[in-house]
């Protein structure tokens, strides 16, 4: 009931197991506190049929996830390119319409997103990721919400709720609860607005894992062998300048003279510290929700829409699902069809309190009204939900509301005494996804290996 | 170190009190879990000097706060008036006015504040405190802040500072934090504006307790005796239909029939629950946060300002305190002067960060130049701060951010199997305040007691 090591990490997800690898490699040893019965966090790749794996979770990389691509490489898992050709279906004012019927008819609509995107990358050029707080008009765009901001740029009802579905495809949450200066900070992580917040992510999603995402947090894992200790949720850390005492329910005790938290802030804030940490710290983990996501895969025999030259991508206002995409294995697989419809932001609230039969109804009748009668009659579908998860409640990641990045934005990463932070919504580059989680981990391990050899 | 009791009840500030009192008297046992070591929660009166006592918490009643007049009653607590006579300084243009220059030079400018108010009681009276998010606009004014609100509603700048300043008094965060429907539900939960957003808060702030708010969660205790169990931080709460076993930092283990859990949603949250609290619930404890508010008493020989014709309250837009008042022992006492400084929201933040002699000398400044040179002397100051206070993490209370209400509001209240909820945060009247902490508590002991009695 009581471990050693020179740094106790704390969730096996990606950024902890980073982390611990990384401590491993400069010669120390780490453990690492598992709250669930697996390893993986936000990562998790269910097999729905024989060979079929579906991504609960985080699912895809892009082009600039270099960090992703080579963990990839050393952990010998390859991957395939996501699925892009044809058409998109938009069903934004009750009708349902192919790309390029959409387009003919919106054109001025869809010139007007892009202008707002366009200003937003301008906006963000003076925003950093890692010191939001210090730019020249962060106190002003720290204090209207993004919806409020989107209201007042002049749009077309069709361009808002454009742009509305395509911003809570990343944050997850209705633009009224984060800020603008929130906004800016996910799209300075990222690079440009276009990769981000255009139709089809482009810049984020592009490439999947032959196999499934769980293969890499599995195989860090299977690495660090019994330095890896699940079901153990942490309950308490105490902690003095060069030590540190980690209590996990069950009453595992574990010491060592680091510790690095890699849990999303809201979840970092529920472990009892002791001596307790700063007041601004604690208010910032009061202010950092998890988002609400659901991801719903619908599986058929086959991806009858490619023949039909759709792209398995919907964009609507009335939803339950608001987005989706063609998931399905690479293409030479001979695989079954999979449309992966997102449930995200309020959907996920409203759509996700119904019963599952009424859910899937409104859900298959959706597929149907954009990829024909065959959608609407999928064999299975399969439902990702994550609020309901005790060791993570809430997907993809998390934003703090207005005012947070200004009062508390400092505490995200500042380390406090022995105590690490990792986790995605930690990192500078790619915040939210799974190369942000490896990032941050990488410098959580680099703050303790600097000080401890 | 293993207790059992009829119900548990977590916390012992003056719900948890109330709650257990009122169980006991149903004929059942009551035993209260209190994290700190000592009782009060969010009530604490600190004996500065001989017979003076200043209430770092919770300091008044309003005049329709019945429950706590009786519970005073009950108590033997005598009340003492609020000290009200004489002008109001006031600071928002530039210059130090008093009370009448400032509205005779600013009285279109305060009758827009006045309209202001007058439109929110109108929005106030469709909206319900128990189920805020079945008023008809429900779903429009969650989806805009308090700031955007105000922001739009024509008023002169020194208005709409002033309706900030006065609303941030009772929000204690800066109003882009919280929904237009959540100060509505603020309001009518106090009965109307005037009473919770003018300048002196009339209705909310009119008499205090002779000798201390503390007495009353001591006398409260004292009449449970040992079952207040002090230095018992819970950790986690396993249920099941009809049984709890609550288990505490230190390894007490209490066991009941139910469980009443008097916090803070924020600190709720971080509780352990087995099995697993549902989405709905999680989300909302993950947006709730504790507010901003830091009290400092500057004490003086004697309140001279009264003879000058000032009331000790100011207004100021520059701070460090937004707002102030008398807070002398009764008149007839002989007592020492007292100006209670408010930092709230923003200031309390920003200025709270400070070191405390730069905060304490801007103080010193800014009463100097609202109740003159002898104003910036004072004999002591003493400060009152609470997000650094790791049992309670933020005051007055917690709103919840932009579509918090309509999305999450449901779970507030809704008992959870054996599971209720109390803390002033939870009442339908008078949230906030001593008056809901009572309620609430009173409330959640009727659920329990109807079940096992």
């Amino acid at each position: 009931m009581s471990r050693e090591a020179d740094v106790i990490v704390v969730g096996a997800g990606l950024s902890g197991l980073i982390a611990a690898r990384e401590v491993l490699a400069a010669g120390l040893e780490p453990l690492v506190l598992e709250a669930d019965e697996r390893v993986g966090g936000r990562i998790l790749t269910e097999e729905a049929l024989p060979g079929v794996h579906l991504e609960l979770g985080a699912q895809w990389i892009g082009d600039t996830h270099h960090r992703m691509e080579a963990l990839a490489g050393e952990l010998g898992i390859e991957l395939y390119p996501q699925f892009e050709e044809g058409e998109t279906s938009y069903e934004l004012d009750g009708r349902v319409l192919r790309g390029e019927a959409f387009h003919s008819a919106y054109g001025e609509d869809m010139a007007g997103v892009e202008r707002v995107l366009r200003t937003l990358d301008r906006m963000a050029a003076e925003v950093s990721a890692e010191q939001p707080w210090a730019a020249p008009h962060a106190d002003e765009w720290d204090r209207i919400t993004v919806g409020q901001w989107y209201d007042a740029q002049g749009l077309s009802p069709i361009a808002r709720s454009m742009l509305e579905i395509c911003t809570v495809g990343i944050l997850a949450v209705p633009t009224v609860e984060v800020s603008l200066l929130g906004l800016l900070v996910n799209v300075v992580s990222c690079g440009v607005s276009a990769d981000l917040l255009s139709e089809s992510e482009g810049g984020a999603q592009t490439r999947r894992f032959i196999g499934g995402t769980s293969q890499i947090p599995l195989r860090l894992a299977a690495a660090l062998g019994e330095r890896v200790v699940l079901r153990s949720p942490v309950l308490q850390i105490e902690h003095a300048p060069d030590q540190v005492t980690v209590t996990c329910r069950g009453g595992l005790v574990a010491r060592g003279r680091r510790v690095v938290v890699a849990l999303a802030p809201t979840l970092a804030g529920r472990i009892m510290y002791d001596p307790p940490l700063p007041g601004q710290r604690d208010q910032l983990t009061q202010r950092m929700p998890q988002a609400s996501a659901l991801k719903a895969f619908a599986i058929y025999d086959e991806p009858f829409w490619r023949a039909d030259g759709l792209n398995g991508q919907l964009i609507s206002a009335p939803g339950p699902a608001r987005m989706s995409n063609d998931s399905g294995m690479p293409e030479d697989s001979g695989g079954p069809g999979i449309i992966l419809a997102f449930l995200e932001g309020e959907s996920a609230r409203v759509a996700g309190a119904w019963p599952q039969a009424q859910r899937q109804d409104a859900l298959r009748a959706e597929l149907g009204r954009h990829f024909g009668p065959r959608a609407a009659q999928p064999d299975l579908i399969v439902e990702g939900a994550w609020v309901e998860r005790q060791w993570t409640r809430g997907c993809y990641n998390a934003n703090p509301g207005p005012c947070g990045w200004i009062h508390f934005g400092q505490a995200l990463t500042a380390p406090i005494g022995p105590i690490s932070w990792a986790a995605t919504e930690t990192a500078a580059a790619w915040s939210g996804y799974m190369e942000g989680a490896v990032e941050a981990g990488q410098r959580a391990a680099r703050e303790v290996i600097e000080v401890l050899t």
